[in-house]
């Protein structure tokens, strides 16, 4: 199975706030939000891996400004790095509102999907490729960032994730 | 400003799984799940706090097993902590496939909202009062997910995550 | 084929008013409303019957305050009796402007379902059990109600409902 | 102030059924189809009225045969009578399926619309000249029903409905 | 295979405008009303062939005067003429805002759809009887707007499409 | 007014096609890309104005092959040439289904929008400098299919349409 690159699996989408993606307030909801990155994040991993692909998790997601109705939303998405079926997908979200000139870096985030085949059985996808800075710092860290989740999963003991104990250790 | 009740906050949303909930084959998407859970999860919030809320964060969600079309979906949320003006809010996910009988336990997740005045500035809201067994084990951890959201978010040096540092020493 | 009680089928549905649901004056829309009553219904009917089931009709519905924008709308629903393979559903809508503290009784409810199997077909479905004094006198009056339907879709003629026109006999 | 033909009123909309639009088995839901309705209904009250209109209350509706995705719905409405600031609106719901050229009338309805002015407040409306044979039959019947609602809707004794209690002691 | 008259495939499509049928600015957005447009332009050639019908293009449009939030849009379609397995079908598009009295002609389009099979094979429909002026002056100009759209979608080339050259050089 | 490069208007979307952007057939309604390529086009027209924008007009679209449910629908958009308050738009719409690797070129469209002050008055926009082959070819064709928008529109007579008139004449 061939080793892809992160560029081939990168997908931009495009969205304009709708009213009712707001919360009555002219500001898009988190939610909605977070089902516009779903979708970007689920495309990327089908461009990497050729498969359906369902989502396994999120990682923790922060929202700083408000984004208002009739607002740009762009979001950019590509995989990481690859774990036997599962593929991390990192997203950066970015908010405008165009005829003001303003531009804010509204969120980044990790979302996780695995492939499947047609009977919904996990099947394998290929390696990632990092070329660029920003996707090899991502590729490093997506190890301890899956022993996080693996960790908040309950899925392996705190004591085991090695990659994770070090972010602790390193700073004192 | 008096405390609390973690159940007057309590909330329980009900939803029917429709066709635009899936993602084509059938499935709930875990954008349109995480959309409805930022719905309840707000409604707790807002009924603790009395105020408008906007999200603040989510943590780490795993999507276990598929949700199906035409399937029920439970979710049940309270606010387990406050701290000044933000609130933890705890959501549990259930699916139940009625005329089989099958139930899944889907989904635990804790998301973060802040509570504004009218010109969106954070205020402060009443402090939790935790009465029964989980409603105390969450009071409890939620300092801990706090100190994890804000190492994440940058906003923390790991090494002051006293609470947090401490499962990872425990385990040894 | 066993009886089952009135709080076995109890469902709360719990949604906040958006943009889209309103008529364009910031009003939750009666459609938009007996839309979701209906679903609520519907989940009710089903966890009775663990099966399939349809709109059969549904009776007079008063609409009385308007429901704002950003409201919270909560809708319980419950199986009241059955017969044969129908059942009748109780609902009560509550409408709440949580930040100012506002709660309204907006309706009461009676939806009809009918439980069918696969190919369509009516199927017979568990009778209800009445507890409370509340689930006793909907008990009561279902049937009162069902000939008052039937009357009016002509499935029975004035002078058969008995139970009915007891009512106008009653109060002279 | 002046009175209006009922065909002054006259609406007509047509809707495909999409896959929203239905429970996940194909047919389209109750809930969905009175929200189609209430949307037709609330056109017809404002051609009367020239006034914005709220649903007041929806007479007893049974829902016989299923009507399927991709199925064309036919709603005509207009308004029978006008009580002071209220209307009552008839509604015909036509099912086709075109391409096997079956064609169902599916539901027949009332539904009442009150006008208001701008603050929200009732606001008196145009009587309604009735002038074919349906047209006159239904502006007959108006009176009878609008005492059923009151009726059911506890705002008048049954003793007092002597339009509606001739039905009982007619057929006798 | 029969001729169909125009009005047999003449249908009325009323549409109320709701908040997220607009562009935040509370004016419809020209997508969602080509949206409309395309289903009720579907539903006239379904009527017209009794199959299936995909859209196949559409002809230019020009968008007058904005329309508003709350408005009632009225679209009339039918199918002017037929080409083999193709039928054109011409759109009026009203808008109106009925609380003050004003009532635009929004738009005029032309779409054209395919009658296809199940296997999704192009399938011949019946030809067209047109008997009103204005039908039998769009019956005229089918040929015109059908060669129009060939030269655009470089399937004819400019010398050829005689009847649409006329009218460049009729008027010098 | 400073002058704007073509790629600094330049928009990708990116969609997914779920279930009720299908006509029942589990097909993409032409209706519902129209809508997706009018956001897309708006947003390009905004991102070149730094204005608030209405659609002004559609040209000639043709839809060939079906795009399927779960398929992966792309739109880029870019500004071709301004007109003092209006803009010209070029779409390309590719429809893939990643899982079987197919891609498809699925449409090119024009669509026109006019820049407008808060009060809807059109406003100057800046003028469009083309650079590569085909930024060029389009800024060239512009001319031209705008005369056959004011022909079609009866707001330019045949015989002023020079530019159009030349592909007739060009021909022979």
């Amino acid at each position: 199975m061939k080793t892809k690159r992160c560029h081939e699996s990168f997908v931009t989408m495009t969205e304009l706030v709708l009213p009712n993606d707001t919360n009555g307030l002219n500001n898009l909801m988190g939610g909605r939000l977070m089902h516009f990155m779903d979708i970007a994040a689920a495309i990327a991993a089908q461009k990497h891996s050729n498969r359906i692909v369902v989502t396994a998790s999120v990682d923790n997601i922060s929202f700083s400004e408000p984004i208002r109705i009739g607002n740009t939303v762009t979001i950019t998405a590509f995989v990481t790095r690859a774990f036997s079926s599962s593929m991390e997908v990192y997203l950066e979200v970015t908010a405008e509102d165009i005829p003001i000139h303003k531009k804010v870096k509204s969120n980044r985030a990790f979302f996780t999907f695995v492939a499947v085949d047609q009977s919904g059985s996990p099947i394998e996808v290929p390696k990632v490729k990092a070329e660029t800075e920003l996707e090899k710092e991502l590729y490093e860290g997506a190890l301890r960032r899956r022993q996080l989740r693996l960790v908040l999963g309950n899925r392996m003991r705190p004591s085991e994730a090695k990659e994770l104990r070090s972010i602790f250790e390193r700073e004192e």
